[in-house]
């Protein structure tokens, strides 16, 4: 099934409903006019049709292999690194100094959708080097910069990130891996790390390695941390790939999906590194990745369900039943019409979190203003539990949709659905960003919430005017979503907080999805009125069971003892 | 993880909130006294546990494949499938005067779940066989019955039902294999039919085809179809597997999950078949060995939910992460403890359905009453759909719970998810399960709801003297339910009704669910009253959404365009 790209849905949700103007109306990105953001989508949408979705099924039955330790990649991903390296997607948002575009995240965020839908097993490459660009940018020294950056956006050497060990996943601050000093200023790094997703490939010159590890004076937990640089191959005087480093993939890992993506698990012997940042600071500079991640994961979510969506839809209008009405095909039922028109609300919505995500970190990046650092900080979690979980139950009722043929693997449905599976886990369980969002994210009070439901509210009282039943239910989901953030606030006992944290994020998700649909519809066609009517008739309306779980209280479940669940 | 399988909870289930005593109270089943039950259970269990679960595994690493034409099973299965025959559970509720048991479905229900989650895609062997006795118990001559129960029902046999076509899924009406009759009363059988579970094996045998196929002169669509016996070996004069018939598997299906049952293409070419029933009437046959399938799938669902929260359990106990409360363990996170008590509740909740539907269809064979049959058929789409989506569901949290170890083949937690994910699909997909239930269940003006809705009604009014909160919550959901019944049996524009069928449904079960949780807290310990608690007050308050779903009419849907879903 061939992908095609939503590129009119991109122009239109930038165009009408995030602000994107704002964007390029800052100093910093007045360069990304209409006429280049098009430029720079269309290519990007070619790109994917073209050259990408074609590999996306090799990914799943040629998966990447270790052979006599050396990881060998799936048919044609090489070629298709290739593609996405010279067309300079890589380094896309990166600092010009160094190769890179300069271009707002928004439009990165646009492409790397496009190249999630089309092979998601392959994108996750050039996603991890974004993520280490833009940890070096903040905080490498201007000789690793130099020597790294310009190598890392033209894709010539790509980048990973290594936290998980066997006893430290999301707890990182039990990690064991130790960095000891040599006297030229550099360190030997050892230990061993897991889940080092393109932990080698056989495409690019060199694997970058950005590595966690304590200091021998590295106090016990995350404050004694630091990270490191650790490449495969160690650059000669001339910066370029040159002898091995004393590390190596170990093994590749077995994984239900993904399989084009080898996932590796690495083993630092001694290796030499380069520390990045200050000394014991690693895991804010591995910050500064994992928030790049954590929405670029969400929109691996969208990706897969924007690629899960055509294919079910491609499916249900082909398939004929005698006893379907209309056409004759199964599009015609009332249940599977039902399914796709929310697999398509859904990833609009979905879409829209995630581009609104995207222009609160352009904006904090054009103004350095703290509302707009607060926003993109709030939304990111909210970007990447909402876009995966949209992303798995979109690829689900893809499935459901091929019926029968939905369960065999040929058809590409079931694909999707073991594919987008990781994404709610790593880069931080989707649980865990839902207890970063009404802990760390209410810390203020709640004033980045609130500001964003008052948008949510002014809109709908706008629109009230002209779409009365439909801006009535958003607004009252708004009231409802401000009296529930006002009573998370008031509690004190984090556990009150954590048990209804995933409900609570996704009523919030639910909500904002209300909004970017109304906003859609105020200023899109009959087309775009009737998807939002669908959403906020039909989707919307869950909210109030989530919100009612999310004040439930702890006492409901810190009731049933260790014993009631093993009973 | 060792499987341990629930007893307890089928024990007390049967003794205290489906009424299974009215089931041992009629003469028919009489022998089953509560004394045979535990023995029964005490026996399936033990199988469960020691022979078939450490099987499970095997299915999935070493699948069932096709060499030189003939099916070679997974490691192990050949032993476990003489376990299960020689321990009679094949037929257990066959007619006793063919070597059945005789007891009562609702004991079959529960040794059907426990070997779902021991070993699912072993289990399909027997389950489709069951279907099958029970098909010719019902619509075959004496003749065939002496010959092919006795093996049927011992084991030394085992059968399949081949319905689809390429052309014709879900609208078996478009089937084109024929039946053309030979000059001794047999026929000759041609066609190719698709996604036959079981469709070979390497330790049975004979294997015997029920296929549906049309006679010279049967009618276009489902009027024109009739049922025949095909089996693999002819019968000799000893009624002994013989010689081969002309029938072959063409090829296996490479599946998402469930690799240990061999899904296969068959082909039949002028093979020698018996007509089973009367002449056209075989959709009427096979209908009886669906609607036994029906309830059968909800049990595999339910199965795998409880073998995939054992699984994820046992991880969160075993799981140590540092800043973990308590324990010290990941089960005393406030997220993780969530998905483990709605895997928990919504897995008891699906299991007292399908064990109250069984009672329904044990009361109906032994007093012949209509409202009980009515029950019945009311209460088997609903136990097909909701035991399937709480299975997908409960798999799906315990890959979550299991972090990236989740995402590791080895781990087992993601074969569950990849497993389960058919009964969603095979033997009606669950949209198909809505729109019956919705349709041909209500055709009775509602009655058998209203009468089932009565019952919860009636129990919740009980529950609040003692139980206020939750009896309350009970009830008011009942009486929404009862109103939203009463719309639906007023749309008389069935497109009215599907929109919502799903929406109906899963609303319907999670009401059902309550009442069965709060039937188990009036008579249980304080460990089954927090879990209905837990139950009632997170997971009930989905019905709003749901029954505003169900009630949200066709236009929303239906006002999206088929050119709106491919914008």
């Amino acid at each position: 099934m061939p992908y095609r790209a939503p590129v009119a849905d991109f122009r239109f949700l930038m165009d009408h409903v995030t602000g994107f103007d704002r964007v390029t109306a800052t100093d910093r990105f007045a360069e990304a006019t209409p006429e280049l953001a098009d430029q720079i989508l269309t290519e990007a949408a070619k790109l994917c049709e073209e050259i990408l979705a074609p590999l996306q099924r090799n990914g799943d039955t040629d998966p990447a292999r270790l052979e006599n330790g050396v990881v060998r990649t799936s048919k044609g991903f090489g070629d298709g690194y290739q593609a996405i390296a010279e067309g300079g997607w890589i380094g896309m948002s990166a600092d010009p100094e160094y190769g890179g575009m300069g271009l707002p995240m928004t439009l990165t965020t646009a492409v790397n959708e496009m190249m999630s839908s089309a092979c998601l097993s392959l994108q996750l490459n050039p996603l991890m080097t974004q993520g280490q660009i833009e940890a070096l940018e903040h905080h490498a020294s201007d000789a690793i910069k130099d020597l790294y950056l310009p190598k890392l956006i033209s894709g010539e050497w790509c980048g990973t990130m290594n936290l998980t060990e066997p006893q430290a996943g999301s707890d990182v601050g039990a990690l064991r891996s130790k960095a000891e000093p040599n006297d030229d200023g550099t360190y030997r790094i050892s230990g061993q790390k897991i889940y080092i997703s393109w932990g080698d490939n056989d495409f690019t010159e060199n694997v970058c390695h950005l590595v966690l590890a304590r200091l021998p004076d590295g106090v016990p937990g995350t404050k004694g941390i630091s990270l490191f640089m650790v490449p495969k191959r160690l650059p000669d005087e001339n910066g370029n790939a040159g002898v091995a480093n004393d590390l190596k993939v170990v093994s590749l890992e077995h994984k239900m999906g993904l399989h084009g993506s080898p996932t590796a698990v690495m083993e630092y012997n001694e290796a030499k590194g380069w520390l990045i940042g200050e000394p014991h600071r690693g895991m804010a500079a591995m910050f500064t990745m994992m928030n790049n991640a954590r929405l670029g994961v969400g929109v691996q979510g969208v990706g897969v369900a924007e690629g899960a969506y055509q294919h079910a839809l491609a499916y249900a209008v082909d398939r004929k039943q005698g006893k379907a009405p209309g056409t004759g095909a199964i599009i015609e039922h009332a249940d599977v019409r039902r399914m796709l028109s929310a697999m398509k609300a859904d990833t609009y919505a979905a879409r829209a979190i995630n581009l609104s995500c995207a222009v609160a970190i352009d904006m904090a990046t054009a103004t350095d203003d703290a509302d707009w650092q607060a926003r993109a900080a709030f939304l990111t979690p909210i970007a990447k539990s909402f876009g995966t979980e949209v992303g798995m139950e979109v690829a689900h009722e893809g499935v459901q949709v091929h019926g029968g043929m939905g369960f065999i693997e040929e058809t590409g449905a079931a694909q999707y659905s073991r594919d987008v599976r990781v994404t709610a886990i790593y880069e931080g369980t989707n649980g865990i960003q839902a207890m970063d969002l009404v802990a760390r994210k209410l810390m203020d009070g709640g004033d980045a919430a609130f500001r964003l439901i008052d948008e949510v509210i002014d809109c709908a009282e706008h629109a009230r005017k002209t779409h009365k039943e439909l801006g009535e239910a958003v607004w009252q989901a708004a009231e409802s979503l401000r009296e529930t953030t006002e009573w998370l606030v008031g509690q004190s006992d984090l556990n009150e907080r954590f048990v209804g944290a995933t409900a609570y994020l996704k009523a919030f998700a639910r909500i904002l999805g209300a909004h970017y649909h109304l906003a859609s519809a105020l200023h899109g066609d009959n087309s775009r009125q009737r998807l939002a009517a669908f959403y906020i008739r039909r989707l919307l309306p869950e909210h109030t069971a989530l919100l009612a779980q999310t004040r439930d209280g702890a006492d409901a479940i810190f009731a049933l003892t260790n014993d009631d669940l093993a009973a």
